[in-house]
């Protein structure tokens, strides 16, 4: 189906306790027709300037090299009138993201994976994977830690967003599927936050798959992608000292909420 | 100084036991003028070709999609006359090699890197984690497992030489900064195998650190440059079932091997 | 000094889903002379029958063998007019208390004890370690999980009480002192609810430790002593499948509270 | 059956760096009707006496509490002509060894096995543990470290005798089952050294388990009994440095060796 228009924003506010060098990854990627949209840095009510790097998966990221002490706020608005086309399979995607990352440590359950999906592959594979987190890992907030990786996650069997989708991309790079994290805006997400879901290649396409089903696939956009949560963090810190004080985002669609049955296969759009 | 002409030249026997997707990383990178070379893989004796793909580091990758099973060889040699540039920083170098992986869990250190660092910067800090290593950290063939990361190695105290480099890199990204793993070829290196060591991004430079001190720093040549030894390993099985049944690598200087005093800040060329 | 004559009480209510084997760690231990006690436990609000049974270290344990579905209260109050007397090393306790357990990890964590504790023995010893936990590590209800041990507190320096006193435990049987866990009925604290501290055997006398300073030592009273939470925990279900619903504790002295400084020597009593 | 008798013995040579407090646990136990053993301790040739303790099972500890530095050797012999008497349950058995211990990390295990095990309990959950870890985990010498607990060998599956009796343990323990670990002179073992073994509650009795099947049961002799390695090893060293120089184990029998159909239930005589 055509997702419908969305209509997405973010706030954060950050208070810059050391001068720091930052990372944001809060605006839509992914080349959508038409797309507006407008990003604003304030050190105490004074706009700055970021630097926008692409990383290799053309994910947008802005960087504060030296941002002063004091209280920064970052705004973003989007309008995303159209989709996006579908994601590609780019240079060494189908290595770089069968690999083990720091949260999908997709060699340690290898042994666990194969337990549980003995002989399924491809379509069955993603449907059974999914499935099985989504049955298994209760969603609580405030269960989990930002360290914590898949193999806790399929210990624990407790977490948020972000633990599902390591737990499903750990058991598919396991079984040999490329598969990824993407950070998105989530129209329908109760409560309204990030989302983090998961991107798998297999028959040409990247299909996306949310065992949590908190949101409907159809009118996600996406925001960031990457090996895991390292990648896509919607702030880092790579020096200084911040705590983050405020973050409000918002997303939503003209007219109603597209279904999701959360069995049939999309894409990201 | 000037690296001495160097010699290197790797082969692998793998018994490929069903049909496999496999990736080598065992070519020299980095644009050294002059190089000349042969990387030759046989199936059952016959010459098949591989794909060379390059990673977001420039480093070479060969891929063998479809191998059907049998004895698979790879014969790889090179005469490297010349050094290669510097290094540079490239994309967003900086961020992708602040942020943990899969085995340089930086994020699990970073309390324990402020406790033995604490207040150390720049060239300071990479001499302090690279003696720390070293004097810290045996030197073990067999007392590791592949699946372990920094922190294991910090507990343990134990490893080879990609266990030294992982704690060195979690040790420095935890104190934010940028470092990688670099797989070279090591003149001097006893025993002769491939060769894991650091490189820390500080004053414009990527600096060579090897905790181990088993090889003099000049005379390495850059295999494949990453975030840890999952981005690394000189053969990857991304699907079907292989075993590797020899391994042979060689690497030599033309002249006497290069004096290495450990201490002083020497770049991969 | 003498400590205050002390009434203690605590009341769970447990929903017993199926037929459960449920062990209680509520009641007082270690011969106060003058203790009078009551410890009721109802099915439904019928009266049933615990069978008491002694641990090596003279824990008073109430198990309930076939426990059927339903809702079980456990009451308990006590008033101790006089101290115990100090306890005793008993049997194999230097053995028992000085290996690793499993909360407290004291072979993983015996590099990193020896890196902060070096050439400290006795007293000394134990100050630093108290110390050193009581500073680095944040109290934060809800930080920590069930299954976390020393080596998980160590790296994230958040947690309870017993994530305070398996560290403080672990350190220190890696440094040769034996050490355990009591959990005591402990007036004074905030929020009231059952506590965990430690006891250290070093020059002839249990010394009681309490790496969190939440309560005065003096006014504590012993439950249960054990290795560790393992060993310790109010209830342990051992078959079928439980709720706990409702758990409220209470403990106070006569008069005033006692001063606690948290430096000097005290034992529990 | 009834059990041939058994001649077993011990000898280890111990290098003593600084002055001592050792535990051995090498001798013998359970009231073996005519047992004639003999148990010498030498310091640099010299006899010392070593203090003997029992544990809570029962099982025999000798300790050297200030031996000076040298060379110390323990030489064991026993000559076992007839069989134990069956251990019973004793004290809180079955709440002691249902709770997790340091290597025996049931509460980390326990979603695993209600996975593996589903709804099997008695005779056929023993026999379904047994065979998972019998046909799971690979026997490999070197392939484990001593701070490896259940849940690092079912990851790795691999391992040596302890590590496969630890997670047959941690199975049981987290489907209720009381379980233990034994060491044990078991003739017919190849190489000959201490072996470790299982015990589970169930039935009224203390079933012997052997995942590795390497030494017949009916010929096994009991030395110590405890929740896991941290209970049981030979040799532990309380304070002081020392390095295990040499060890030899002996075992054999009258007669023929029992056969062991590695499927029946038996008790440890």
């Amino acid at each position: 189906m055509i997702p419908p228009a969305r209509h997405v924003s973010s706030h954060l506010q950050v208070q810059v306790k050391s001068t720091a060098d930052l990372v944001f990854s809060v605006a839509v990627s992914g080349d959508h027709p038409g797309l507006s949209e407008s990003l604003i840095f304030r050190l105490d009510g004074e706009e700055i300037e970021a630097e926008e790097q692409l990383d290799s998966s053309r994910s947008r990221l802005h960087r504060l090299r030296e941002t002063a002490p004091g209280t920064l706020t970052v705004d973003y608005e989007a309008d995303v009138p159209q989709p996006a086309p579908a994601a590609q399979l780019q240079g060494i995607d189908e290595i770089l993201y069968t690999r083990p990352s720091r949260y999908c440590d997709s060699d340690r359950l290898a042994n666990l994976g194969a337990t549980h999906f003995a002989g399924l592959t491809g379509y069955e594979l993603m449907s059974a994977v999914t499935q099985w987190v989504r049955t298994k890992v209760s969603y609580q907030p405030g269960s989990s830690r930002v360290v914590d990786g898949a193999l806790e996650t399929y210990l624990s069997r407790v977490g948020v967003c972000r633990d599902s989708a390591h737990l499903v991309i750990a058991f598919l790079r396991g079984l040999n599927m490329p598969a990824r994290l993407v950070s998105v805006y989530a129209p329908g997400l109760v409560p309204m936050d990030f989302h983090a879901v998961v991107e798998a290649w297999h028959d040409g396409a990247w299909h996306l798959l949310d065992a949590t089903g908190l949101a409907p696939r159809d009118s996600m956009v996406r925001i960031c992608t990457g090996r895991d949560a390292a990648d896509t963090a919607f702030m880092t810190t790579l020096a200084g000292s911040t705590r983050l004080r405020r973050i409000r985002v918002d997303a939503r669609v003209d007219g109603e909420l597209p279904y999701d049955d959360k069995f049939s296969f999309r894409t990201l759009s």
